[in-house]
Formats: C-alpha cells, structure tokens, sequence
C-alpha cells in the first residue's frame, strides 16, 4: 500500500497517481492534498496523527518550499513502514511516530540525476521512488544513508500541576485550535472552569456540554488539549492562529 | 466493498481510511466528506440518492452531531447493503431504499465500552465496526436489536392535478434547489410556463432550453422538481433555501 | 483501470462510481472533480497533461455544456488507451496524446436510447459506457463510427528568436498562468530577465531564484512558459486570465 499526501490542490495529485499506477500495482491511498500550501510544520503534525492507523506502507508526502533547491529527496526506513519524500523535516515526526523506536528511524538519499531541473517532483521524483521503495524495499535499494537530516519537532509546553504554558500547533478545518499541551492536564476537571489566556471557559469532554456559539476547553481526537466552540470556530472566538501562546490556568 | 460519506471535510477522513485498512481487505470508495457540517437531513438525501447506484456494500457514514451524547452507534441491515454510523437517522432513509421493502430493514447497537469517551467516534468506533460489519457480516455477529431506532423521513408534499405545495430538500452544490415534489408532476408540461410560488417561470427538461441566467423549473438526477438557472444558481434566483416552501402552479 | 475525471464537485462523482464498481471490477482512480464547471478547454488541457502519466486505461470525463442537447456521447479509441465523454472537443487533445500517432485516433459513438432524457448523463450514459468498454474492448463493440467529432486544439504561439507572441491556456489552482510558448523558449536565458507584456521579469527556472510575492518567468511541470510569482499569484500579479495575449521579448 501507498498513501498519498501533499499541499497540491487539484488537480497535481492525479499526475502523482498516474506515475505510480503506470510503475506499481501497490494499493494507492489519498491522506489528504489540501495541507495548508508550503507549511511544513502543519503538513508534519498530521502526517504523525494521522499516519499511524495505516498498516504497514510506504508513505509518499510532499510538501516542499524547496523545491528546485538543493535539498534533498529522502526516503526513511520506520520499521514496517517507509515514507518517501523533501528533506526539510516533513517526515521525521510521523517516522518517529511510525517506529515506536527512535532509533529505528533511518534516512536515506534517493538519487537524483539533475536535481535543480525539474519544477514537479512529486510526479517525477517522489512517486518513482514511492514505487520503488514499495516494490523493492528500502533493504534492497542502495540509497546512501543521510546522517543529518533536516529534523523538525515541535515545542515542548512547560506544565506545572495547576498550570501550563503551551501554543497553538495547528487550527484544524473547523477551526478548532489544537494546542501542544497533553489532554492529561485536564484530568479530574471535567465540568471545572478554566482560564485560558485569562479568561474562564468550561472543561469539558464533549461540545454539547456548553450552548451553541459557547467556547470550551477540551481535548480532541489527537489526545492534546484544543480550544473549541460548540458549532463554531474556537481559533476566532480565542483570538488564536498557529504558535499562538498558550496559558491554561486550573482551579 | 466499504464506501465511506462523512461531514468530516479533511484530512480527518484518512484517519477513517487507515483504520479500515488496519482492519480489513475490504475495497474502499469514498461516496463524499463534505456534507454540509452537522447536518444530518441533507446527508441523509444524498445517501438515499446516491448509495443505491452501488453493488452490495456496507456504507460508513459520519454525520453525527450527538457524538459525545448518549446517542447511540447503529449497524442497519438492509438487504444485501449493510450501513454503520449514528442513531440520529442519517442512514434509515438510504436503508429503506437499498432494502427495497421496509421491512427488511433491522436496526443493531454497535457495542461500545465508553459511549462518552472519544471524540473521534469516526475513527474509534465506527470504522471498526465497519470493518466487522463488512468482514463478519451482521448475522454472524451479536449486535443487541434496536428496536426504535431515531427516524427521518422527508416531508411529503401536497399535490393535486395543477397545483403542488412543496419544500426545498437540499441545495446542490451548483445553487439547483431540488425539491420534495416527483418529477412526474411536470409531465406533458414541457415547455410550458408555470408558476413558482407566484412568478412565471419555464417548464423545460434541460437547461439550455431558456436563456444563460434565466431560471427554470426542470427535473434533476434524482427525480424531483428543481428549481434552477441556466449557469447560474437557482437558490438565489428563487430566494429559497432548504426547508422553504414552493408553491407550484402549471398552466 | 478506470480513471474519472469531470466538473461535477460534489457528491455527483459518487454516482458515477457507485455504477461504475456494479458494472466493473476495474480499478477506480480519480484524476478530479473540480474542473471549472463547463469550461471544456481547461479540462481537455488538463486531460491532456494528466492522462499520460497513466498506464493503459479507460479514462471516463465528463465536462458537458451540451448536456441535454443532441451532441453526442462518444467513445474514443487511442491506442492502448479508451476515452468516455460527451463530443465536445474535451477529449480529443489528450487522445492525440495518449496515441502518439494522430491517426491511431477514432472515434464511435456510444449508442443511446433517448439522448435528451436524462439529465445526469454521467451517471446514466457515461459511467454505463466506460465500463462496458473497459470490459469488452472497442474492438469487440459494434458502436458507429464518428467521422466528424467536434475537435479541440489550443492555439500555436507565434515564435521568433527572441521574441514570442501567445496566450494563457489556464490557471492553476495555485495562480501559475500556462501559456502555450513551449519552456524551450526560455532555454539559455535562465537567470536573465525578459519583458512580458512589456514589463521587465526575471527568468529562472525555480521560485526561490527571486524574492516572496516577486513575479517570475520559468517553465512549469507540463512543459510549458508560465507566468508566476514566488508564494503568490500569477494571474493577479500579471494581470492575466484565461486566454489573456502575452508578448515575451527576451534581451
């Protein structure tokens, strides 16, 4: 199996399948293609949220401000799974993720004829290489390996008991903004009141715990805590955008 | 076969899409992910219309404003079509047209271990149960009956030989307003002019028959009286939105 | 394998699937959905683009103003390639293409009982069509054959050495304007600065060779000219759109 990912649109996405139906027969799955265009750090935290309820497969995911650069293309051995695409920490968290073991997460390099000379690599460089490394097998291929990849992580919050200090990671499609703070800082206070950047807001596990139009406190499908609004936008009513600061204070 | 439909807009659906892979060989077909969010009654006609141009599938389908609630997960066996997703009527009016007779249609609790706990039911609970679904098959498996199940149906209109007092359905992406009033109503009327809640407006069965911009009343893909415009949208030209009332009048 | 491809956004593309997998089991792959509603030139150029990376098909689209009207459905056979749409120019440009040789391109025409009664010929005629080519082969169908398709070809730049008068062909979703002056007008001028309509732009063949939001000359993925801006958009910086005349004088 191969899924498909990139910040594409339409209709690019279908030249990255093409190439792969015409080099491989291996299952193809779309993940997305509406990333937001060339951010990486988005594009990064949903592969690693979302890669993980896939069976082993090779994963091709291009999201790629370098393009025509020298960055590399890479492809990562994550144990059962392998991801195929830029050097510029796009696939590091999700490998990571995919590996169970830090250190089972290695890199290597696919090898390129004249890497400043096409301007779409995923129909020309990453779907070949997702082909082949899905067909052959990173074990078998004779990439070299890339000892310094570009790595990307994202913030660490800084928690005390009662209070924590994260930001915003990524405001999902509904507008939900879904903070780096793990969802166990909420623990024990379901139906509490919090103060999120000072102001009160309602803990609570489901949305319709509060009024329409109501903001909450509460923690997504991801396991972080996420500032939301019941049928609405929580990233507008918190005044919050990616890297936002974060407070949360508990009683 | 699994086809998938959910108001999920992206990428959240891939999480669905990994976790049926994880757990079945099945096929997958994606039927849509952007039903309009959250509501239940336009999902519901889309799937009765669309669902039945399929073979024998299980349909997993995500609209589900009560996730979180008391609501309860459903498996319905209809014919040789199985649905999964919430009790909230979403899937009842399409199980009654894939069953073909009314009474073949049974309701069954999905078993869950804490009803309230995950946000992403989508991916936590009725995928799963999707992949079982599909795989086991409803006989095979020990799924408690439901015997009231939440209902939906569509409101039925008011007709006589000259006069039709309806509602609009759904709006279509293209702005065509279809109502609940049968196609076979405008019948020996083509080209006629009838009356749309007051205003004159040409019978016609395709829309290059008036005027770029101009409205008329036709019947669309799934049966029923629309009102439209020549490349334009019908909903605004018409004023209507779903749930308004149309009063048709033919000459 | 059955690739679709039309201006239908959604949820129609479901119907068509829906048919398709209880005629066939041929693969599905979509190529999109989102092609301008009705614009048959930009989808016979994407067509023409995104076909080829595929390996033999059935490629069904759908992009059909004359929809209800007496065009005609047609079948193109292009060599180990089959097309499925409506006769309107739409298919015939990646035919060429995908048959290498102009001549190895016939069309037939797909027998209908009443070609002005269905509204949704991509569900009622066309996806029918596509699977029982897909699995009889055009050879073995008895459809008539079509002298006179209606044809589609885009417009030649007129060329001289340094100096090239063409237009925009289409927009991409990103604001990239493609023009039909082939990317070897260009070559050996990399890194120089041509005037495009009379105003001065660098030429390069990747985004990052000028600063953000600063108008570029390269050449695109398909080969051709294009008028672009780093992290912005083309047509807007440029003034340009569909069918735009661009004059490229090079120093």
């Amino acid at each position: 199996m191969i899924t498909l990912a990139s910040d594409f649109g339409s209709p690019y996405p279908a030249a990255m399948r093409g190439v792969l139906c015409s080099r491989t027969d291996a299952r193809l799955v779309d993940v997305a293609h509406d990333f937001p265009r060339q951010d990486v750090r988005t594009a990064a935290f949903w592969l690693r949220e979302l890669l993980p309820t896939f069976p082993a497969a090779t994963h091709l995911a291009v999201v790629d401000p370098g393009v025509g650069t020298e960055r590399r293309p890479i492809a990562v051995d994550a144990g059962e799974h392998a991801l195929v695409g830029p050097d510029n920490g796009l696939l590091l968290p999700a490998a990571r993720e995919l590996a169970g073991d830090v250190d089972d997460v290695e890199c290597y390099e696919i090898p390129v004829e004249d890497p400043e000379s096409a301007t779409f690599h995923g129909r020309d460089v990453f779907a070949p290489a997702a082909a082949e490394v899905h067909d052959t097998g990173l074990d078998a291929l004779d990439y070299p390996r890339v000892s310094d990849p570009v790595d990307l992580s994202f913030p660490e919050p800084s928690l005390q008991s009662e209070s924590a200090r994260g930001e915003v990671l990524v405001v999902d499609g509904f507008g939900n903004a879904i903070t780096n703070v793990d969802g166990s800082f909420l623990e024990d206070h379901w139906g509490d009141y919090a103060h999120v950047n000072g102001e009160r807001v309602r803990i609570a596990r489901t949305y319709d715990a509060v009024d329409v139009d109501t903001r909450i406190l509460t923690v997504g499908s991801h396991g972080n805590v996420e500032l939301a609004v019941n049928q609405g936008r929580g990233d507008e009513a918190f005044g919050v955008h990616p890297r936002s600061r974060v407070r949360l204070d508990l009683p």
